[in-house]
């Protein structure tokens, strides 16, 4: 079992989306390799067909997807701690992918943009401050202008999720499952690759990273 | 079982609270009478000490909190159809709680607040127009200004359930379950208050809108 995943300067691992895939496996008791790559030699996996990691290879298939991944190894690896629980637990997760989007990435990824190029390997730089400067329609700098003002309204979108932690121990409910993983990873990653706190460090948010921090490292 | 919930002029249901509830005991196939009343009788149920409906009343017993109620109700009748499946329902469930306050009620609600007073019996205006202009900080009718300005943002937001929903029929999965009650619920007191369409009006929202319409009236 390999996971290839994105790494940075410092051997740093900036990809939420391979947070999500690396505590997967953890959470399924297997045992992997890592291959870290930087992003300009994504396409060197495989046949050279993937655009995004995580990838994974197991018994000479690569699967792509964090969310497919995780269906992957619950089918594949049925007597393993499971990742869905029934129907609900993966329309939960489902939700948890779309809201993780919407919620947490869309808004902080502007600020903490310039941070995450900082920590990027040389080769990736150019890259990524083109693509991603394309895709936010202004420099990585100036979209971290003002960050401080934004924060208020941000936290307030995390309501839904402090109010079920205040309810629980985890998403999954007294253990994590694949939706904490989704969440947290957006979380890992913001931590990663910024010094900026993104969420008040006595709330149930900062009590539930920590549990998981113990559980999965 | 008797569910006193609030009514309009011309016997609107402006509560989506109170939506949630009726669709509750509908699903479970419970019969039930509705005792509607005005905001400002509320607190002539019971002993008095109710400030908000629903209140359901089984057995001589008075209950509160739409979520508590539909919680009881899958105790006191466990061979009735579920409303929560499992741990990682009901975590779902309360999830989808916080999510519509934050991502439906608020952004929502000053668009059509002044509508929704023009729906309410004469003798409820006076109340909900002072203690909704305090709670907004400004007049009803100023509150809905410019409300087509803030459409996109919050039809962004519903992403995670329009994303969700092109994936499954139900939030619950095959059939609705508490959850698709609670998010419908909003969505059933917009299209009651107001003639303001806050969702496209063939996108998968209102596809599920209408499976559950046809489902439960």
């Amino acid at each position: 079992m390999i996971l290839y995943e994105v790494a940075g300067e410092d051997d740093i691992r900036p990809s939420p989306y391979c947070w999500r895939a690396r505590w997967a496996l953890l959470h399924k008791q297997i045992e992997f390799e890592v291959r870290p790559l930087a992003y300009t030699a994504i396409g060197t996996i495989g046949d050279g067909r993937f655009r995004r990691v995580p990838v994974l290879e197991h018994e000479g298939t690569l699967l792509a997807e964090s969310f497919d991944i995780a269906l992957y190894l619950d089918t594949a690896f049925p007597d393993r701690p499971r990742l869905f629980r029934g129907e609900s637990g993966t329309a939960f997760a489902r939700f948890l992918d779309g809201w993780t989007e919407t919620a947490i990435h869309d808004p902080t990824f502007g600020m903490v943009v310039a941070d995450m190029w900082r920590h990027l390997k040389p080769v990736d730089q150019g890259y990524f401050r083109t693509s991603r400067e394309g895709f936010l329609g202004c420099g990585l700098e100036a979209a971290e202008e003002g960050r401080e003002l934004r924060l208020p309204a941000f936290q307030a979108g995390l309501a839904p999720l402090s109010s079920l932690l205040e309810n629980q121990a985890f998403l999954g409910g007294e253990g994590p499952d694949y939706g904490d993983y989704i969440v947290a990873s957006a979380f890992r990653w913001l931590a990663v690759v910024s010094d900026f706190a993104v969420v008040p460090a006595d709330g149930p948010i900062s009590g539930w990273l920590k549990r998981l921090e113990t559980l999965r490292g």
